[in-house]
């Protein structure tokens, strides 16, 4: 219960722990944040070495998710964490859980683009595939900012974002199903491009999720499953 | 570190705040499988109402994640639980996520079942989706009785069924493509069958994810991320 009698060093040596574990999840999150730039980049510019070296890397965001996970449970079991040091271990177990998640979506986006590659070019160079994935990259990047500078306000605003991911991808939808109808001899194409489009829709998902985890680090506070305007009532209110 | 002399009670009351985690784990379980089935025969049956009650029950299967994901931060901080305690607990976390996530996959089942009972009905009366329906909750439900009887062979048998899940959805999705081009007025309709197929096929993944929780939780292995064979010499190769 109360460890300051024993030593200053274990305190200081928990700390460098955490702080690790914070830096540990930064890595990963530049690393995710690059396979989803380099997988949009490969399936615009229809580049198959770019969209292989993305799946080839899948495998270093899952050991650093296998990884983080193990020393968020020796922190747990040798350091027995309280209150905000505990929210930060669970944060993270949940943090790189998505970001995990959003490396799957990016390797799935590498993937279209490898057959994508093959086949006939669109007129419009795919331009709005361009567009909504650097969307959702500035939706990773505001969420680890978020985390980082343990941010609620910047959080929410990077969690509202997804709103608008949601509407560009269904009018990206919308547009391709058009498009098939109107020549059925593209539809083999129209789907890949349609699982791409829907995987970075939900690479926007994941980071949502993130910024949500950055309010329950900083607040205590639950705040998945209702609307970003609850969420921001929540963080704010008591303010 | 050392519990025992304080109280016998003390350890009652653990044992029995890891039992209710756990009923409650199963209690969850139970709910996300119904919503599965019910989301599928809505769907083959173009029943609204019951894919308009899959869309209503999924605010309770997201009330009972923060509910056990509450209890499992207040088991640690308050019994700060180490080896398999803290497994259980670590695996619980985990197991809630990807049990919520079936949730969101069964009322976006649901919600295509909304749409579809609107449109015309093809002659097979979907009985694809239904075996694959009837497949995924075989394995959800597999999952949960491994977690039961904390059973990694079971764990390994059901995960095992992902493959044969994955088969079974590039299969349909093959046949829906044909049927698209075949027929491009069914263009709209068929994407709708094709995301309630996307999304059973991920409830099969999740299912699997569960798989590996159980793994992890009794034998302190971390086996995501790696294939079903050397998951199962990962578990077994020390017997």
């Amino acid at each position: 219960m109360d460890k300051k009698p024993i030593a200053h060093h274990i305190s200081h040596q928990y700390d460098a722990d955490l702080e690790d574990l914070r830096s540990r999840v930064f890595a990963m999150g530049g690393l995710v944040e690059e396979q989803v730039a380099n997988a949009v980049t490969a399936l615009v510019k229809g580049d198959v070495e770019l969209a292989d070296a993305v799946i080839t890397n899948d495998y270093r965001v899952n050991a650093m998710e296998v990884e983080i996970d193990e020393e968020c449970t020796h922190i747990i079991a040798r350091r027995q964490p309280t209150a905000g040091d505990l929210r930060l271990v669970i944060a993270v177990i949940k943090t790189i859980t998505d970001m995990e998640r959003i490396g799957d979506q990016a390797a799935k986006v590498a993937r279209m683009a490898r057959q994508l590659a093959e086949m006939e070019r669109p007129r419009n160079e795919y331009v709005e595939i361009q567009s909504l994935g650097t969307h959702v990259q500035t939706m990773i990047r505001g969420a680890l900012d978020a985390f980082a500078r343990m941010d609620v306000q910047g959080a929410i605003e990077t969690a509202k974002e997804d709103l608008k991911v949601d509407h560009e991808y269904e009018a990206i939808m919308r547009q391709l199903m058009t498009f098939m109808m109107e020549d059925p001899r593209t539809i083999k194409r129209i789907l890949d491009v349609m699982w791409a489009t829907r995987a970075l829709e939900r690479v926007g998902d994941h980071a949502k999720n993130i910024c949500e985890y950055v309010v329950y680090l900083v607040e205590g506070k639950d705040v998945r499953h209702i609307s970003v305007e609850q969420i921001e009532e929540a963080a704010l209110g008591k303010r």
